[in-house]
């Protein structure tokens, strides 16, 4: 029988279509491992073309040579930080001058260093970086909120082949984070408690959606999936801010979110994928009512005229399901080989 | 320099960035013209071929032989009519069984059938289906919601090329049109008015955004678009149910909607697309500030982490850009093809 199911974060309905289900492993891409080469001549992005970037905002270790993680401007950024965030409101036309940040995240030197094949220090190193850039711009007042990325894979939205994450920093608070803001508060005044930490201790106890787990870190299916295989990965202790990560937690997450992406790579095949750093606006550090969490989205379907049309989105499968086929999918070998390197 | 706009009817904001702008053309898919046979032996939906499909749930001539359109379930129904619409609730997880309505309305017997090249007349037939399958859905109690859609080609998630449109009725309002809905009748609280109407006005008044309009009709580039070309056609009497259009307009939409199609088609060399009617819920049908309208959205652009992870679009064509473009595009070939036949 098919199933209705609502985010409760968002009110988001999802249609699980079980008359169309398809096993987890239909899904996968049947695509060969990746081969790609360490260094790539031409690539703007590997070490030794670093002037063929604009002037570098940061990198670790600091000023160091060679470099391990690297942070640029990004050459085609969406917003500029040169100009100011003026408003202007006109018969229901509301405009904001284009100012913001968009920042690239060189992952690492590696051209073939995607996040499963790097050793857990070094994405620590890479989380840590987010961090920085994250509170650092978090301190520019004109900053209302900032969103990290990933894409991996043209399907997915990356135009360079070298791994990289981005920063976009905006002068407003998107609506889909409003929205999420809002249903978040609202459940605190009404209920007393995070509807994050409460939906995260029930998923625990449940086990069905759960993908791994660490000390400080759980990677779950989302109960109301829209689209297959999405999962999130929350931190145990309440955090509304990403910035308010510690230094043990960045190790940990590193290891889960290595782990998840292996398991993605390894049972789905590598596909495309994106994943982002979900975390309240920069002010709301403190805040009780909210919770960041990461989200790994592979790319395995497309969105089509009732998703456009109505927002609700069709998932042919059970999270559950997903569930139980990445929990299964071994990544001792993917895992071990970055070890060794 | 770039800007961000927000959509006033969802308070969704969208990066128009200039600073990766493209010249409309650019978009264009370099495809060329579609040739398709009229007959396909193999295809469920071509006529001599009703059998394959499920028992038919209407047709027009009403019991006529041959047909002119053709109203089926979908076989692979993302939700079942033979269920109820059972609620349920536990630990912040909301459910509903599967209950809805899902059909195919097969668009004319001719596999080559795309609107732009269908007589008008037809096209008008088509349109008068959707109100039939709308207004009757409409009546039972147990739908909240109809979504009216059209996939075209493979991206836009088309699995069988015959060309056909969709409707789906859910026992829920979907989120999306929730705050579509919310933030309408806030305005008409806040400002006695019709947001659309005002909004409509405006737009015939400022002229930048027009691709076409017609007596009853006018069709415009979106001034928060998400993605490039986004065009929504507006019915200029305030109406806030798709299920109350006269005859009369629907004939003029039938112009208006081919028009448009045709302009896209010649314009950005066939790219696949994806047409919806958004209408207010079953019940709304005399809601005063609500208004239906009708969604335009070729698919030449991906979705990336960004856009996942904040639910904020990057935009890189500006809309009144894409006005100009469209506006020029002469469709007197396409649509003289299809009046000579």
């Amino acid at each position: 029988m098919p199933e209705l199911r609502q985010n409760f974060f968002t009110k988001e309905w999802v249609i699980i279509a079980t008359e169309r289900a398809k096993r987890p492993e239909e899904l996968a891409t049947h695509r060969a491992a990746q081969t790609q080469p360490s260094f790539v001549e031409s690539c703007p992005f590997c070490p030794g073309n670093e002037s063929k970037t604009p002037p570098e905002v940061m990198r670790t270790p600091y000023g160091g040579e060679p470099w391990t993680v690297r942070v640029i401007p990004n050459k085609f950024a969406a917003l500029s930080s040169d100009v100011q965030p003026v408003r202007s409101l006109q018969h229901l036309r509301r405009r904001v001058d284009g100012f913001g940040f968009h920042e690239v995240i060189v992952d690492s030197p590696d051209h073939a260093g995607f996040f499963p094949f790097l050793p857990d220090e070094h994405i620590a190193s890479v989380l840590r970086v987010y961090r920085e850039r994250y509170n650092a711009l978090s301190r520019d007042r004109r900053v209302a909120h900032i969103t990290i990325f990933k894409n991996h894979g043209l399907d997915a939205g990356a135009s360079l082949q070298h791994p990289h994450s981005q920063l976009i920093a905006t002068p407003v608070i998107p609506s889909q984070v409003r929205h999420r803001l809002y249903e978040a508060l609202r459940h605190y005044d009404d209920v007393g408690e995070c509807m994050f930490c409460h939906m995260v201790e029930r998923e625990i106890g449940d086990e069905t959606r759960i993908v791994c787990k660490s000390e400080n870190f759980v990677a779950m299916e989302v109960f109301a999936s829209p689209t297959p295989f999405a999962t999130h990965i929350f931190p145990l202790r309440h955090m509304a801010s990403f910035g308010d990560i510690s230094d043990l937690e960045i190790n940990d997450l590193a290891r889960v979110l290595r782990t998840l992406l292996a398991k993605i790579y390894v049972g789905l095949e590598n596909p495309d994928l994106n994943f982002t750093v979900r975390s309240g606006p920069a002010e709301y550090a403190g805040a009780r009512h909210f919770h960041w969490y990461m989200s790994v989205i592979p790319r395995l379907t497309r969105v089509a005229g009732f998703e456009l049309g109505s927002g609700m989105f069709i998932n042919t499968v059970l999270p559950e399901a997903a569930a139980e086929f990445l929990r299964k999918v071994s990544v001792e070998k993917v895992l071990g080989a970055a070890a060794g390197k």
